[in-house]
């Protein structure tokens, strides 16, 4: 893969990032969680995307962990308002510690990641910050549209669309646009970095919300069916509510109206999943992820780069496309 | 009073920050939060300190709001962890709305923190978000150590102090050296400033404590006694365990070994107050609080600025430690 000396690269630098010693109390949760890995698909959008305009990529490594950091803050925060007992096959922070130490060391994380931005020409420091708190922001808000959600039924697939593009999609985009702007493009040229990575953003979480129905539980790496449990309103769902005729939407209505604990978890799971399968939803969000990816492709591809610098990031693009974890 | 017109002007300026719209939830705790009120003493220093070196002291308001939002952003998130039911007499975030909310509006508040700390000179940005993140992380630092003492029973009286000078006093160190540094003082002159203002923070925090016992609940707007119901290791109650002596330590550790719901809330109030008394706890904390005071009083009678430009912020030094509220 080229882009397995980017992921290295990033890799050794969290490893020395020091966030903090004392209290231990305060600090070890982030080790903890940075420590979990994850496929690091944002610091290597920006370094990949400095790597687009410099050979001297490697000086975007702090902000890409910057946006690393930034990303596993919101995980630690969510985690505690979603009472996810799990992250990566591990205990969450707040179940391995407690809620208010999750809620603490979440905050100063969200400092470490203003610490690790700094590390870029003082010049760009301006743009970078506002840049990155209209993201922070638009995430937090993204976040809270989520949790609103859950209390209604009548999400439409726009609003979903929105939603994820605040949560998940913007983050993609400014972690690319930050490699831009670091290794010194334009504005104009910044800006369809950021377009590429908001479109491949929305593709990625279609994705995600695909493969939590139909991935394979051995890759997946999450609960299968998590999300039909939980009645979650994804886009699987919202397009299956939409298109469900006669007895399919007698039955899916029926799935959704039963309480937690009333029900067989994968008799229900099955059924929901099938009536996915027989409406096509499989097939169409399919087709929308990739609809999001190729449109990001065909930013990347126009974009005036010698295609030899773009080789890793689009390499790692179709890698994040075919996934199945 | 020579500091109400920057009282005035930052109360303006507050009512004039726009923290964000969309979604409402999210937003709306913040607008509710800073609207309680309360004496904006971090903003105060900053202004007061601007005025200090430059009769444009009104371009450090924006940059002086970022100081108040991030210590709002603090009660938010610490009313949680203390599972504190008021705030300024009105319900806090968690209460009025929930927990989850109170954990994302406050992140979103740190964000606006970062967002009005940008208006200023783009050349000082790079040394104010740095010594901000340094401030920020130490806040969080001294919450954590107040949390982890609420278990121990051997907390010594210099701990306590380094607590508060990380959870209390830097910030409002910072909020003086911001004022500096805004208004062109050069670094020594800011590094005084912070220095002033860690002294007065700890003075400020010791008469916190002291009013905590011996305040009139007339004035001083929180439970008199909330400290002692709660067993709160404050300096007054670690002083007092280092100089208590036969039946008045018996008494003292009887207090403390009672469980909640088991016995009288006045009976136990009075009855450690008047421990407190007889063993000069008052004087010892006054005396001390007054010694920090002076002691900031002191390096900012030592700047080389006008005594008139001085005055608000000495004027307004002086309330502070006169204060009954």
């Amino acid at each position: 893969m080229t882009f397995q000396p980017f992921l290295e690269a990033i890799t050794r630098q969290i490893d020395h990032t020091n966030y903090g010693q004392h209290p231990n109390e305060l600090y070890e949760p982030i080790r903890y969680l940075m420590s979990l890995g994850g496929k690091r698909l944002r610091p290597l959008l920006t370094t990949l995307s400095a790597h687009l305009f410099t050979d001297n990529w490697q000086k975007s490594l702090n902000p890409a962990v910057a946006v690393e950091v930034f990303h596993n803050f919101t995980l630690m925060h969510d985690d505690i308002m979603d009472c996810a007992p799990l992250r990566r096959g591990q205990p969450t922070v707040h179940e391995k510690w407690n809620a208010n130490t999750a809620i603490l060391s979440g905050d100063v994380m969200l400092v470490n990641a203003y610490e690790l931005l700094l590390d870029i020409d003082p010049i760009l420091l301006p743009l970078v910050i506002r840049r990155f708190n209209r993201t922070a922001a638009e995430v937090c808000e993204g976040q809270q549209l989520d949790m609103n959600f859950e209390s209604r039924t009548d999400v439409s697939e726009e609003e979903y669309v929105d939603m994820i593009r605040l949560k998940t999609s913007v983050l993609l985009g400014f972690a690319m646009e930050l490699g831009g702007i670091i290794a010194g493009a334009d504005e104009a040229t910044t800006q369809r970095l950021y377009e590429a990575g908001v479109s491949m953003g929305l593709g990625f979480q279609l994705k995600d919300d695909l493969l939590d129905v139909y991935g394979d539980p051995e890759k997946f790496g999450k609960q299968v069916g998590g999300d039909i449990i939980a009645n979650k309103k994804t886009f699987m769902l919202i397009e299956a509510l939409v298109l469900a005729k006669g007895e399919a939407k007698e039955q899916l209505h029926h799935w959704l109206s039963l309480e937690q604990g009333t029900y067989d978890i994968p008799t229900k799971v099955a059924a929901v999943t099938g009536i996915y399968s027989q409406l096509g939803i499989d097939k169409i969000a399919e087709a929308k992820a990739e609809a999001y990816f190729t449109n990001g492709f065909a930013i990347l591809k126009n974009l005036p780069v010698a295609e030899s610098r773009k080789k890793p990031l689009m390499d790692f693009a179709s890698y994040l496309l075919g996934r199945e974890s």
